[in-house]
C-alpha cells in the first residue's frame, strides 16, 4: 500500500521553539510511515526533515531554484522545479493533508491553494484564514489529526 | 513610453455591486492609458474586461487553461499557460501595481504573492490580511492610487 | 474582432543574416496587424520586436525570469514568469501559428511542443524535425503562410 | 548518502519490444539502489516502474494532471504538478541522468531540455538530435552507463 503523503509548510526561517514544533512533526510523520513533503528549504522545512530523518523517514523537498544543491541536508528526494513560488502549488497538490506551522506570505499562499482545493489542513499556530483549517496544539495532535485526514484523500 | 500596467484580481463570480466596481476600475484603467491584466475569466475578471473595453483600452487575459476560447470575450490577449492556480503567479509579477476586489482563496493566493514580492496592492473590500494593503473605497480612488503606485515599478 | 497572435521563435543569440530575416518576419507580422509574441529576449526575439516596432506593431515578451526589465526594448507588453524554460510553453499555447527560425534547443522544445499540441508552424532554416512544418525560404513567404495558417485556429 | 536519481523518458505508449526494454531500465535502476523518476504515465513510464518495482525499487511519478489517481499502478511518489506538459521540465531538473527511450514529441522536448541544460543522457533507439546522447543497444548497458554519468552530477 502507498505510503501516506503529508505536506509540512511554513517559514524558511522560524525560532527555535517553532523549529522544535516542526521537528516533531516530521519525525512523527516518519514513526506512522508517511512521506514527509516540503519546500526543501530553511527554517520549518528543514527543522521538520531532520526531524523525519532522526526517525529514519523519507522527506521530499519541491524546490523553487533549479538546483538539487539548494536543499537542506536532510531532503532525501530533491524535486527541482525551477518555477520559483509556483513550486508551492506542487507542494500543496502532492500532499493527501497538509501541516501548517507559522510562516509568512509564501505560507498563505499554500494555504490559500488547499483550501481553494479542499485539501484537508491542520494548522499549527499558523494563519487564521478559514474555519475550515484543524487548529492544534500540538505536534503529536498534529500528526495524529493529519494522519486520520488523510485516510479520506487519494 | 511602456504603458503601465495595472493587475485586477477577485472572484470568478461575483455580486452585481462588485460588477460594477470592477467595472469602473476596468474603465478607469483604459481611460487612463493602462494595460488591464488579469485572469481573463468570468466575474470581477470578465467585468473588469468590459470596462476597459467600453473606454477603449487593452486587456490582457492570463488563463489557467489550455485553451484561448475560455477567456471572457473582453479579452483582447489570451495569454495560454495550461498552468492551472500557477497562473496565478504569472499575473502578479506581470503587473506593475495589483487592484484586489472582493475573491475567494485564489484572490487571496494573488495577495499573498504580491505582498511576498513587495508588489503595491490597493484593495477594494479585499482580504485583509496585512497594513500594506492600500484600502480605498471607491473605484475612482483605486484607480488613481494605482496609477500613482505604479510609477516608481519597473 | 481579435488580432492573430503569431508567435516567432528562434535563438537568443544569432547571426546578422539571421536577424535580418527575423526582423522582416516581425515587420511583417506587423504591417498585417498581428500581435507578435516571443520570449522577450535578444537574437532572433530581439530582431523580430525591433522589426514589428519598425512598422507600429505589438509586441509580448513572455520572459523566463522574474524582470520586467530583462524584456529587450522593442517588447511592448511583458508577461513575467519566473519559471524558467517552462515559459517556452506558454508562448506555443499562446499562439495561433509560429514562425520558427533557427535556434538550439530551447527553440527545439518549442516546436516539439507545437507539433505535439496541432499548432501550425512555418519553419524558416529551422529544425527538421517533422514533414509538418511547412518550410519556406523567405520572411515574406513565412508571413503569408503564416497568417493564412492562422485563420483556422482559435 | 543519497541515492542517483534515474530519470526514464519515452512515450506514453509503446511497442511490446520497447516495453521490455524499459522494464529492464526499471529493473536496473532499482537493483543498483537508485530512484526512478519519470512522468508516471503509461506506456515506458509504465513499464519502467512496473520492472523497479519487482526489484523492490523506489518510483517518483511526475504527472502532468491534477490527480493522483492517474499514475500507473507502479509509482509509489506522486507529485502532482497540473502544470500539463511543463512537468516535463521537472522531470529533467530533477534527474542527474536521463534514459531515453523511444516516444513522440513530448520525449524531444525533453531531450532539448537536458541538451540545453548539460544534463548527461543515455540513448536507447530514441531521437538522434545531437552526438552529445550517448547511444546504447541494450537495457544493461544503459543502467550501467547511467551510473557511471550520474556520478559526476549533483
Amino acid at each position: 500500500m502507498a505510503k501516506p503523503r503529508i505536506g509540512v509548510i511554513g517559514g524558511a526561517k522560524c525560532t527555535p521553539e517553532v523549529a522544535k514544533l516542526a521537528e516533531g512533526v516530521g519525525r512523527g510523520i516518519a514513526e506512522r510511515g508517511g512521506i514527509l513533503l516540503c519546500g526543501g528549504l530553511g527554517g520549518v522545512m528543514e527543522a521538520a526533515c531532520r526531524g523525519a530523518k532522526s526517525a529514519d523517514g523519507f522527506t521530499v523537498g519541491i524546490l523553487p531554484g533549479g538546483s538539487a544543491q539548494k536543499a537542506n541536508p536532510w531532503v532525501d528526494l530533491p524535486i527541482v522545479t525551477n518555477l520559483g513560488e509556483a513550486r508551492n502549488i506542487i507542494i500543496v497538490r502532492s500532499s493527501q493533508v497538509l501541516i501548517a506551522l507559522p510562516g509568512e506570505y509564501g505560507t498563505l499562499s499554500e494555504l490559500s491553494f488547499a483550501l481553494k482545493l479542499g485539501l484537508p489542513v491542520v494548522g499549527l499556530s499558523t494563519w487564521d484564514i478559514s474555519p475550515l483549517i484543524h487548529k492544534v496544539e500540538t505536534w503529536r495532535e498534529a500528526v495524529d489529526l493529519a494522519f486520520r485526514l488523510a485516510q479520506g484523500v487519494q
